[in-house]
């Protein structure tokens, strides 16, 4: 273990995770303002929406439009997720949208072939052309994930020799092109992840990729969740993506039979951080806010619980 | 730490802690198909019902027939809570209900006093009638209970040093009484622990009182139900209590403003153990089984996470 780190970074993934997988689409002035809520409780980066197909994902269809309606906050990164050329280009077109260059692995093949129609080794050697481009538009590659990377549906326990492979093709990757990626995400796409097969694939991108910040992407798809960030905060792992009041998880939408779980709850995870003594730099009261408005809008209990139950600060005030 | 424990023992809360907060009462066919369902699992206790004033919990008025109607399974013990002694006395007039003699402390004077009319110190002394009347009953003391022993929301975060004089005065007692308790729980009863809190508490009863079992009993209030189990399972704490599904947490009963959560979640907690390499002796399929007849039961999305995901063996299995 590394000791615990004295600052823990959070990146809200609640308004693109969220939304994309509810059945209707919510009007643009309140997805504004819960996006505006959340850089208020002072988070560093909001993923705003996703720049896909609209046929595919028709709630994501206005992502050009919410990004303009959104009153920026000086400290907030504004993100967005393409997954081909076009929806790069449709991102860089909108001025309002901070790029971030990110490269991405499959650890499943089968998972990989599923989303891609493509293996994962066929997929890893596409993103060369990724560095390419983002090297044309001047963007510095911060980061690279990989999904699948515990477990996955299709294929099962991913080993970690599996994982150890992808690692290593992703350094050759990076080595080749020249460019360098100071942070891997280890993504728990679908809920496999436990707290100590957390903590040995933490170490063992620490062991590979010597040097490099490991994030994690964590579902909260079995309840496991925060047990993992801890073993990962533990471990001195500080830089997490989350969801706020846990969205994603839509229980109505038919998205896989009601079964998909969204991020670990954002406000949950900075409630942990505060509560280990750890800084994250976000107001934890108005990030409640934020996720009570967002359970206001959509209009149904949401999975967080912090913010049912509030905070203990007003309580230790009083005491 | 203790290192990991090769066997955590889970306690079964959820037909108590989550029938005596709904707004109504279940039929008892289905609450009592509903223990059936836990046992078969193979938990090793359930607490059924508790037997207190029908005009305050009028939801366990039938405390008595309810046991009656259970086909008990061997291998499972079916528990009843009391508050005092008429309570006691209706709960030994069932030949049905495994008793358990147990003692309860508070951490907090000021919960005491709400719970009971009378403060902590008062409390605990009175229960050294407790212990002559389990001693009058033939029955053994296998547990005292120190509730709100981190925080509490009337007097704020509860101190180590006070945690220490309730231990201390419950050993004075024990003394006094010449009677041995084998077990001391610690309860998070409002959800003030995190994973560091909990870590510390355990090792101050392991100091103060050489040779006990600890266990939990913790509330998933703030989301650190399971990242707090994790971390005594690390330490070697293998007593916990849970409920199934969640239940407890009734988000329309207008219990303390909505704002009640239920114990972790009985089979979220067994999956982490698993998950963990850890034997329960609970069958993870049938517990979610009787999860999911809960969830029918009461007619809305409990809060268990498993249990909507589904488990990971028959994906590992198909892997």
């Amino acid at each position: 273990m590394s000791g615990l780190p004295t600052r823990v970074e959070i990146h809200e993934e609640g308004p693109r995770e969220g939304f994309q997988i509810e059945p209707r689409t919510y009007p643009l002035a309140e997805r504004a303002a819960l996006v505006e809520a959340l850089a208020e409780s002072g988070l560093p980066q909001i993923q705003v929406a996703s720049f896909v197909s609209p046929k595919r994902v028709p709630q994501m269809a206005d992502a050009a439009e919410l990004f303009a309606a959104i009153r920026k906050r000086t400290g907030t990164r504004y993100t967005a997720l393409w997954l081909n050329e076009a929806g790069f280009d449709r991102a860089r077109a909108v001025p309002q949208v901070d790029l971030v260059g990110s490269l991405y692995a499959y650890a499943s093949d089968a998972f990989s072939r599923q989303n891609n129609g493509r293996g994962a080794a066929e997929f890893l050697q596409d993103q060369r052309r990724w560095v390419q481009r983002y090297r044309d538009a001047g963007l510095a590659i911060e980061s690279a994930c990989v999904m699948t990377a515990f477990g996955c549906n299709l294929e099962g326990e991913i080993g970690e020799d599996r994982l150890a492979a992808v690692l290593g093709e992703l350094a050759t990757l990076l080595r080749d092109e020249g460019v360098s990626c100071p942070t891997v995400y280890l993504a728990d796409t679908v809920g496999w992840a436990n707290p100590h097969s957390v903590r040995r694939r933490v170490d063992l991108v620490r062991r590979l990729l010597p040097g490099v910040r490991v994030g994690l992407h964590l579902h909260d798809t079995r309840g496991l969740g925060l047990a993992n960030a801890f073993a990962a905060i533990e471990q001195g792992v500080d830089l997490f993506d989350a969801s706020v009041a846990g969205l994603g998880g839509c229980p109505f939408c038919g998205h896989a039979q009601g079964t998909a779980a969204g991020n670990v709850c954002t406000e949950d995870l900075v409630f942990l951080c505060h509560e280990l003594g750890i800084a994250t730099g976000i107001d934890l009261e108005r990030l409640v806010d934020a996720a009570r408005l967002a359970e206001r809008l959509l209009g149904r209990r949401l999975d967080g619980k912090l913010m049912h139950a509030g905070t203990l600060a007003a309580l230790r005030r009083r005491a």
